[in-house]
């Protein structure tokens, strides 16, 4: 018999002991062995749970019960998250997590331990809630090489950019909306910077390029600075603004970063709405593959714990595929060299323009006025777009990707 | 060191054994072992080829050697198929193929053989060619109860409906240049009389409801009777036509079909086009999760099988997930219980259309001659549909589907 502990019983790890308590039978047969919730660590009482008798306060309890042979980390953060996942690993239990911020800061060291101590470390979870996408990016599209990641891959922000573009709705209106309806934090900020987005990247470039790139080192722009006008100018050329994280390889050097994009409206990604998100990679032998669903939620992402869980209690030894390894960040193209070709709004002369960026593909909204531009240059580098646009009364621009 | 033997030298054959040379580094990387291709079986000579030292026209060679870990199957059809591939079980030899049309009829029995011998058969690339789908299905959403399956799963179809849809061209022009491009055969039966969507849908249900479908047990339908008339009644609504195979299962009934149906513009199905295919998954705790991508080619094909002979290669015994179980085919609903909403296009009056199906929804199309209605109906079983239909001068009718 199989001993869980959950560390956490909060949304995800409420939602994770319902399944593994209500799905018992389907799940043991997968497993072919029958299995037990033994812990469940949390600060604070729940004396009228079903599961009153599984609760402890003290993370001993469980690293130091020989009994017990995964533990579930749901607890956010990596305060207590990160010590505690160490210390199950070295204590030769398998650990699975829905912890991004983890798996972002640590999932190199993590995955070193748990291969030295032949047992599993893994987060489907942490990126893309219920999609699949972590297993699948390793065991089924494990004969391609990938070559280039793209995902929607906050729901809160998604949210908001799509009431802008369906609804007409200022920035700060949809955020109220996304607050009352519990999708957007009271402090928004990590979803709406992009630094929710920008850890999620960093594990699926780690994943497919077998190197950890950590949060701090890729260039990560939010959502806050969109606005309708920039909305109105991209519909009429049938292309919409999403926040995007993206990463690439070529020749070992791997480009990534996070930023609001101007794609185009046929693109798979177009249609990803609501708090959905959607995951394309694009792999040599494939082509492009796009993974979609609930990127959050209770129940999307204690399933995908519980789809670990399952795995993790099948396994006898570490699975080889799932890893990456730490190295020196000097892998990552800087930004500087990094090239797209821009959406721009300025005020400025079309002469201007031209003088500068050579032939553009000028776009335009209703009551636009006179003075304003708004145009799409060529392929350019980061730096020399910078340089350009000092030269110009810039209001905003965003990056037009190719997905 | 894993020998590794490919029955069948065609487009997917000849597309797997490529990448097992061009990415060999990565790929033994990723099993933790060296490997060969021992041999190549096809009847055809092929002398100038870099692996003509491979090839043997004597199944016996293979068989016979216990040299050989892998078989790899990708003949097709299942006369020679079948045979080959469960000797290669018997003789203790784990399989991977991409054989839908075996698989639909001795899925069972073959996993049956590959359990009881501790060896593995694998199929992903039998259903959505390059899309992650059979493995995700049954590792990544195994924490899920799965509610319903409903996939665009033949691209030839897709193509032709997609070239209608999009560009007003007529059914046979349609075929026509799929069948220029390659991408539909000489005889297109299996193809436009979904024939291909119906075995794929019944390894899906199996593989998600736990029993296998016999592809004879099940309605199917092709697109040979869609009208550019009834293409644009739909687009009228926002809906297109798509070739759909689905399947759900409530209280231990499964109710699947494969046929043509109107979808809103909307879903997430709706926009996949051209040669591209799209299963939806509808689990009880991720809600709708959808896998997109290029459901056939030799690269996309080759790779599905590719990632299949790495786990095989190491995996030490049977896969328990993978696995469904032969029975009686009466958990399978009748047709005539079946229910959904339809559109209908007649030669009838609304006064006799009301009299017949009460409350429906009219259609219109620009040049509808007098006396050519269009509507769509409440949800109504098979049964009562086709009686209400013989009182009424019915020229066409598609299911209508909520994805």
């Amino acid at each position: 018999m199989k001993k869980i502990a959950v560390l956490g019983y909060g949304v995800v790890g409420s939602g994770t002991v319902e399944i593994l308590y209500n799905h018992k039978e389907s799940i043991e047969k997968k497993i072919g062995e029958s299995y037990e919730v033994k812990y469940i660590l949390d600060l604070r009482d729940f004396p009228d749970s079903p599961y009153a008798d599984k609760f402890t306060k003290s993370f001993d309890d469980i690293v130091n019960d020989k009994e017990v042979d995964i533990v579930v980390e749901v607890l956010g953060g990596v305060k207590f998250a990160y010590p505690y996942v160490k210390a199950s690993l070295e204590a030769g239990k398998s650990v699975v997590t829905s912890n991004k911020e983890l798996v972002a800061a640590y999932g190199a060291e993590l995955l070193k331990i748990a291969r030295e101590k032949d047992v599993n470390f893994f987060f489907e979870a942490s990126v893309g809630g219920g999609i699949p996408i972590i297993r699948p990016l390793n065991q089924c599209l494990s004969a391609n090489k990938i070559d280039e990641i793209a995902g929607i891959l906050n729901g809160t922000t998604n949210f908001i950019l799509t009431k802008m573009i369906k609804e007409g709705m200022g920035f700060d209106e949809a955020l109220k909306i996304a607050q009352d309806l519990g999708y957007a934090e009271k402090d928004p900020t990590a979803d709406v910077e992009g630094h929710d987005t920008c850890r999620k990247i960093c594990i699926l470039s780690a994943l497919a390029f077998g190197k950890h790139v950590y949060p701090d080192n890729i260039h990560t722009e939010g959502i806050t600075k969109i606005t309708l006008e920039d909305v109105k100018y991209c519909e009429s050329i049938g292309s919409v603004i999403k926040l995007i994280g993206y990463a690439s390889e070529k020749d070992g050097k791997v480009t990534i970063m996070t930023c609001p994009a101007v794609i185009d409206g046929d693109s798979q990604l177009a249609g990803v709405n609501d708090v959905f998100n959607a995951i394309l990679v694009r792999g040599d032998a494939t082509g492009d593959v796009v993974f979609y669903g609930k990127g959050a939620g209770k129940l999307p992402t204690a399933s995908a714990v519980v789809s670990d869980v399952i795995i993790a209690a099948k396994e006898k030894s570490t699975t080889r595929m799932m890893s990456w390894e730490d190295s020196e960040q000097n892998f990552i193209v800087p930004e500087s060299e990094i090239s797209n070709s821009f959406y721009v709004r300025a005020n400025a002369s079309k002469a201007d323009v031209e003088k500068l960026f050579g032939n553009v593909r000028y776009l335009s909204r209703e009551n636009a006025p006179s003075g304003e531009v708004a145009f799409i240059t060529d392929v350019i580098n980061e730096k020399t777009f910078a340089e350009k646009c000092s030269n110009i009364d810039v209001i905003g621009s965003i990056r037009v990707m190719n997905y």
